[in-house]
């Protein structure tokens, strides 16, 4: 098997988790949560996105949360962006490290931010290029990219083609998104296999598990050289588009993998398995990740 | 990707999963679900198991239920025999697909079957001699192939030396069953390869969800020759020694995985999850299984 020694897990609990819920977590709790996912090694966290709070009010707190902030020197705390306005919010907060994605799927683009694929698609282009003109580091991502619940299958061609022109705006990492929870480990293996023919750029694999497929579409993401993941702790999040979806996968589950199979991760999982435990006593549910119940019965994992 | 045209998925639910669950499921329920797996496309049903009714009264109405099973030649009605009685039972009963396995693990040996693990295997073989000298199909298991919640990792040569002696016994297929949930690609790939290098007999792989790696553990499989899979509808089942442990597989998620990646399985996962989601009804809780959810949702999956 072609595996790495090591993988980076980009946590996106506190956006992509704390987003979908309802219930509207406190500053305070979610800044808990960050400093526990620092103290279990936890370098990347998407702590945010720079949205209309009165549409999205569990991240309404975006400026005041960046304010507090623990200081931490090798961790990249990263936001998403959806139009110029978070940009300018994430300029004036002064956060560096930026994502800025478009949904290859036209239709999912009406519903998403609503516009066409074609009027997204040259925003996102634009936005990206402000941000390299003002030295954030952009993460440029591409949504459905292995099939639309309302469009079915997306070709690979048009989602490599994305990449190209967003490796041309100046993008320093592009990320691949199922949002929908359509991929499959063949679909994986053939789309990332020729994206990395391709681009010149770190590519990043953010999955969900609506379909239980999460962790073996990992599996193929290793083969095909990935090395970065997004995950979210305790398989937090969803697609509000996808009715019955579930999360992303989970944090402790991917890292569990990781560790089994001699990758290193730099990550303490009962650590962020307490985490997981804190936000679903304050949830009162059950998130759908599978390692933090075993910590939960006080099992040996 | 080395992956095979097709596949056979062997459904344990009705011996895994009815036994798992406290509450009694009746006969005629029993039935109605074999007809509805029978419906879409199942070949492979293990039905019950021979065991005490006071300790597994679950599984007590084994002789009558063989007694009702539909006519069907195309498929094997299997079932699981744990000592000498059980195979007596199996014979007056005329069934003729049996499974005799042995736990790997000295200490789960002792739990299970109150043997160690020396005595367990001789009595093993030996049942296997004597349901051979019947001419029954025979399926021998190894449990805790992966490892053991009580003894941690198990070495690769054990579980191979015990499947070349079930080999030298007569056994027709050998069932490697990751009981604990403690497999992940790597262990898979690793045990698999050095068995089929050694054993020329079919290998079954039977796999729980445990720490959420079945489904990357069944692509391991596959990637390593494996085509029969024990799977259970719904993602039922698990191991009364594991706490907080998940069920097996999900036959609808592992056949929609094998859909996606075109491997046939001659599955219509729709109807299975009609079966998925009456036995939810009928034990009022969810378990663990995607798909069947998603068809729940009238989602087009």
């Amino acid at each position: 098997m072609n595996l790495p020694e090591k993988v980076t897990l980009i946590e996106v609990g506190p956006r992509d988790g704390f987003q979908f819920e309802k219930k509207i977590i406190p500053t305070e709790l979610k800044l808990r949560i960050i400093n526990g996912l620092l103290e279990a090694g936890i370098r990347n966290i998407q702590i945010t996105s720079f949205v209309n709070p009165a549409v999205v009010p569990q991240m309404g707190d975006a400026e005041e949360l960046i304010k507090l902030l623990p200081e931490n020197k090798d961790t990249a705390f990263s936001c998403l962006l959806l139009n110029e306005r978070g940009l300018h919010r994430a300029l004036k907060a002064g956060i560096n490290h930026v994502e800025i994605s478009v949904s290859a799927s036209d239709t999912h683009s009406r519903k998403n931010t609503g516009m066409p694929y074609e009027a997204a698609f040259k925003s996102t282009q634009k936005m990206i290029e402000e941000a390299k003109s003002h030295k954030m580091q952009v993460r440029a991502g591409i949504q459905c990219a292995f099939g639309c619940s309302y469009e079915g299958s997306i070709p690979a061609d048009r989602v490599i083609a994305i990449a190209g022109k967003f490796a041309d705006s100046g993008a320093d990492m592009i990320a691949v998104s199922d949002t929908t929870g359509m991929a499959d480990p063949l679909s994986v293996r053939m789309l990332i296999d020729k994206l990395r023919a391709i681009i010149n750029l770190p590519v990043v694999l953010h999955l969900h598990d609506t379909r239980g497929l999460g962790l073996a579409n990992v599996l193929a993401g290793l083969e095909s050289g990935i090395t970065h993941f997004d995950t979210a702790l305790a398989g937090m999040g969803g697609c509000p588009f996808v009715p019955g979806a579930a999360g992303n996968i989970s944090t402790e589950d991917t890292a569990h993998m990781m560790e089994s199979m001699h990758i290193k991760t730099g990550i303490d999982i009962r650590k962020v398995a307490a985490c997981s435990l804190e936000l679903e006593a304050f949830y009162e549910k059950k998130f759908p990740g599978k390692i933090h119940h075993l910590y939960s019965c006080n099992k040996e994992v």
